[in-house]
């Protein structure tokens, strides 16, 4: 496993040691459970270890800062082919290795079916960690990264229909988060921030529940452009209109970046901005000023 | 649950930040699983959970370093009583707040059997981590906290004998590392260290391989003293003299740290001489300068 750049211990001793030079460490822990997160009928051992890395690095990307390691606790069914965890940990380190990071440290065992627990770090480079309580009233919402692609993926593979968009059966296998977007957000000055990990409703909902604030989303804004997959989608069968509305408002673990910046900070093109913070019905998101009536949050297998 | 005195940001945000003053991180993670670690039959899930963060919390003490965060990711049964999880959690709180440190993190699922992973934080407090790789003929090997205990009890649990020693039984149930000397050890100028989890003469075995040199343990050096619980066995039914040393060679999970220091160090009466690194036979671990005959490394239940 590559330990990365800022590993001054990697795999092999008691502890791993990690280079923390802001002075403090982001950590997040997530697991990802075959069943639940993955079937192992459409994921293969790579998609799942980019999986299992890509939800716990950017959880440290929300918060502003550079992904600097992964620690991975592994238990797998002893019926599992060996080929299939090696191709685990490849896809482990590959996701590690995208976001700047290494494996520094990890743990095996069985289990009657695959479930990985990865740990993740980070550092802030001096600056402040974005939480999500500092969204104020007048602030924009902006957003970098996918929006629907892995629900609509997730779509297409079980029914099937893979073929309608190969891009997107791909963003719901191996995820693609846009770390260093986190803590140039972060230098932009951010005032809250979330990774899209439930669906953009609910998490922008954290964000106001913890602000103390409420998000009105425009609706426009969010809709696809022609170049988003999700388009192509528009003519293509069952796949109405409606539906990948609800994709982009509910589906969740794209990963992408959501966060709250004071009015007039120049945002790069990649940070679309997609509504308001607005100060009536705290903890409240809506769509074009009123309730959405689809769902509210994307569901996980069981 | 308690975020410690090193957490700047606990539970509650997409990551925790935990202070890492030296600059550094130093990160452990592993698994208790039910059945190979402990049996729901004997462990409550108070204990349960103070191995799970003493396992990973002796990683980071093993080191030279001071336990700073735990995160914590459980998956359960869905038939287990939520009483049985809050008392993990109690466990896990309860041996992070032991060692100084807090809980930060975390994740729950659902699975067949109980699986908790754990990643420990710690921070070396300005001094240089302690490697298994430094050992160096000449030097004397040193032992601080129980050896033998956890095996004991282990048996006397499972034999349903726990009457002859409760804090025998309780030691398996619940290790105790002594997780201040790992610094105290570094602070002494310790060459090479490591926590004794599998059994003492395979961990000395990974500290001799790592550094190139062999070690011989003294067998009058580690029987336990009058005051040790195993002297009350010697005894007592079918736990003969000869088990005894078994216990105290080959038991793991007591995780007493195993440490080397350069002859002459002045070292405090908690730190028992047990033997010395020598020269010749790279890798391997005599007693009395001859292999042992009886058991190697502790096995777990399956």
């Amino acid at each position: 496993m590559p330990p990365g750049p800022s590993a001054r211990i990697g795999i092999g001793d008691d502890s791993a040691v990690v280079n923390a030079p802001s002075g403090s460490v982001v950590a997040a822990v997530d697991m990802v459970i075959e069943g639940r997160h993955f079937l192992r009928s459409l994921s293969s051992g790579h998609d799942v270890g980019v999986k299992a890395a890509a939800r716990n690095l950017a959880d440290i990307a929300a918060m502003g800062a550079v992904p600097t390691a992964l620690l991975a606790a592994v238990a797998l069914p002893a019926s599992l082919e060996a080929e299939w965890a090696l191709d685990l940990a490849s896809g482990l380190a590959a996701e590690a290795e995208r976001a700047g990071a290494g494996v520094v440290g990890g743990d095996t065992a069985s289990a009657e079916s695959v479930i990985v627990t990865v740990t993740a770090l980070g550092d802030l480079d001096g600056l402040a960690p974005v939480r999500r309580s500092g969204a104020r009233p007048g602030e924009v919402v902006a957003v970098c990264g996918a929006l629907g692609h892995s629900a609509a993926g997730y779509e297409l593979l079980t029914s099937g229909d893979r073929s309608a968009s190969p891009a997107l059966a791909a963003a719901h296998l191996r995820p693609s988060p846009p770390y260093d977007a986190g803590p140039e957000a972060a230098r932009l000055g951010a005032t809250a921030m979330i990774d899209v990990s439930d669906g953009l409703l609910s998490d922008l909902g954290h964000i106001a529940a913890a602000s103390g604030v409420a998000i009105d989303v425009e609706r426009s804004a969010v809709l696809p452009g022609p170049e988003d997959p999700l388009s192509s989608l528009a003519g293509h069968g069952s796949f109405a209109g409606a539906r990948i509305l609800d994709w982009v408002l509910a589906g969740g673990e794209d990963h992408a970046l959501a966060a709250t910046f004071p009015p007039g900070t120049a945002l790069p093109a990649r940070w679309r901005v997609i509504g308001a913070v607005v100060p009536e019905g705290r903890g409240t998101v809506t769509v074009d000023g009123a309730a959405y009536p689809g769902p509210g949050g994307w569901q996980h297998f069981r």
